[in-house]
């Protein structure tokens, strides 16, 4: 089928093609009944205007990108599916960019986006990036920059995090109801702000419950499945054997129930465990991982409208004085999500 | 830090940006020697071309667009994966759109990339998809196109694919050796040449070993944990139970398991079980699922090879009868991975 163009449709209307060219691009010369009549035909024909020409003439790309560690893990893909499904409804395609947690990779994401001209980036920095220079330069282009989960407060730049230190006391405060009381922690990187407020959240929901904070049981890990379960060897060969385990994401819980299971105990009778991140298996590993879920889609929605007043903020800006302001700071709510893994009071009143 | 110019290029050795600049883009004016002392200077201060002038220069952006249904889906992630590796070795940014299975979403894709002026676009093509004009558009506008796992031979482009068909004869030939005789499947949609492929390799497997294709045992799902638990429901429920099921796919089997487990079957024992894309949960879920891996980076790094050979090919391309020449198609051979749910003899000899 032959692509519809502004030809067709002068046609179909006995008119000349400019004036359908004026009137589709709302040409003031042209009148309101008459962009009407011409609006119509053209959606009838099924006339799509071509992006780049309409791209050219309106500045415009109506182009996300977004650049993540990596898709692999669930939360970033549950993230860029919230933007997409918004986006969408906005007129707004949406490309992908993954650093694969290197910060040079990130450097020519950033450079690959510019390039193409996004109407705006949404970005979760990755766990390499040391220097920010990149986003910098989003910032100087005047290209709306969003960041979410992974921020960093310096860029000043509007984001949209989850409350990661509610989260963690949710997940700690919850195995002491459980009944555990000997609960290890296996952090991340302690750079990467998420995980030392995970941290915080758990030594001061330990606090506030009156137990002890004991370093020894304290593991700061690397976020993968095999650092999960090198934490838990090193916490059972020693002396002071936790009984409970809150895992700063779900890959290192994974890890680390893997490891709690091929040495015989039962989870939750012995041992207790929660995640943070609620990933895609955390449902159906066995058994399956209460964790805390960071309502992705949400976030990443949150992200889109984000981007969205800062691009109207752009557009209407007189005052050159809005660098001077707070950027807006959308923190959302965790959610606690029992299964299995900590729900010892179910198990024993079954 | 300020990004390096020219201009720091050309005080620093004493010369003028333009002679910087042609050097850098090998103009012939320039000899070999000053070529090599101003690439060398470049090099140490840390010069980075501006790609966008570069990329008008030189008519390429270096940018290639893939085209997925989904990174949701562990194999499509994992493609990805290694297409940006070997990407990366070659100096090229990889930007990826997701269709969602949806086909108007991906003819938004593909303008999408053409509109950022990709020099390839790397695909596989969504589930929905039932018009080809937008793959077809690629083809006209002379952009290399490859396709990947979701295939349509009609395009006539390069592509890799896994051999489906020998991946399920495989798969079931498993399971009867395992000693399980009443092997149902559940599949997918039909109209999907993988889908089908699967489907003739399970009833060819059983008549080469002179088991019944019954017709009764065979369920067409439509790729998702739930549509497995339901496909599992009916095949329980009928009068005629199989002893196994092989899956089209992991989602499908991850549903089937999980109902096989909640009616208290023992697996392997009295019910066995494969599945198909080795995604990322299938080692972790409880009995661990066996499958078959579709080598998925290998399949991602072929990709980008072919793409690379179209582009040289369309780079040199004298004669214009091309279109006549079938397109090169790579068949990956699948491997078989067996893990609990179908390793019977292991079970028994243990």
């Amino acid at each position: 089928m032959a692509r519809i163009t502004i030809h067709d449709i002068a046609k179909e209307l006995n008119t000349s093609p400019s004036t359908v060219s004026k009137a589709l691009n709302d040409h003031p010369s042209i009148s309101v009944a008459t962009k009407e009549l011409i609006k119509t035909a053209a959606q009838n024909l099924n006339y799509k205007q071509n992006r780049l020409a309409s791209s050219l003439r309106s500045g415009r790309t109506n182009i996300i990108g977004i650049v993540i560690p990596s898709s692999e893990i669930g939360f970033f893909a549950a993230v860029v599916h919230g933007i997409e499904r918004l986006a969408r409804t906005k007129g707004y395609n949406v490309l992908l960019f993954q650093s694969t947690e290197n910060g040079e990779y990130e450097v020519e994401g950033i450079e690959t986006l510019l390039q193409t001209s996004v109407d705006g980036i949404i970005a979760s920095i990755a766990m390499e990036t040391t220097n920010y220079d990149h986003f910098l330069e989003v910032k100087k282009r005047k290209v709306p920059l969003v960041l979410f989960d992974r921020t960093k407060d310096e860029l000043k730049a509007p984001s949209v995090v989850v409350d990661d230190y509610k989260g963690a006391f949710m997940a700690t405060e919850h195995l002491i109801q459980q009944g555990y009381n000997r609960i290890a922690h296996i952090s991340g990187p302690q750079h990467i702000k998420i995980f030392n407020d995970r941290l915080c959240g758990y030594v001061d929901a330990l606090r506030s419950n009156n137990l002890t904070v004991d370093d020894d049981l304290i593991q700061y890990g690397k976020n993968s499945v095999e650092s999960g379960r090198m934490g838990a060897e090193y916490l059972f060969n020693s002396s002071k054997k936790p009984d409970a385990i809150f895992a700063a994401e779900d890959f290192t819980g994974l890890g680390a129930l893997q490891y709690i299971k091929k040495q015989g105990y039962k989870m939750p009778e012995q041992i207790g465990m929660v995640g943070f991140g609620n990933e895609s298996f955390s449902p159906y590993v066995t058994p399956s991982l209460s964790t805390i879920d960071q309502q992705a889609p949400q976030m990443g929605e949150e992200a889109f409208n984000l981007f969205l007043e800062a691009l109207a903020q752009k557009n209407n800006s007189t005052a050159p004085t809005l660098e001077l302001e707070q950027p807006k700071k959308i923190v959302l709510d965790p959610v606690l999500v029992v299964r299995e893994s900590s729900d010892r009071k179910r198990e024993n009143h079954s």
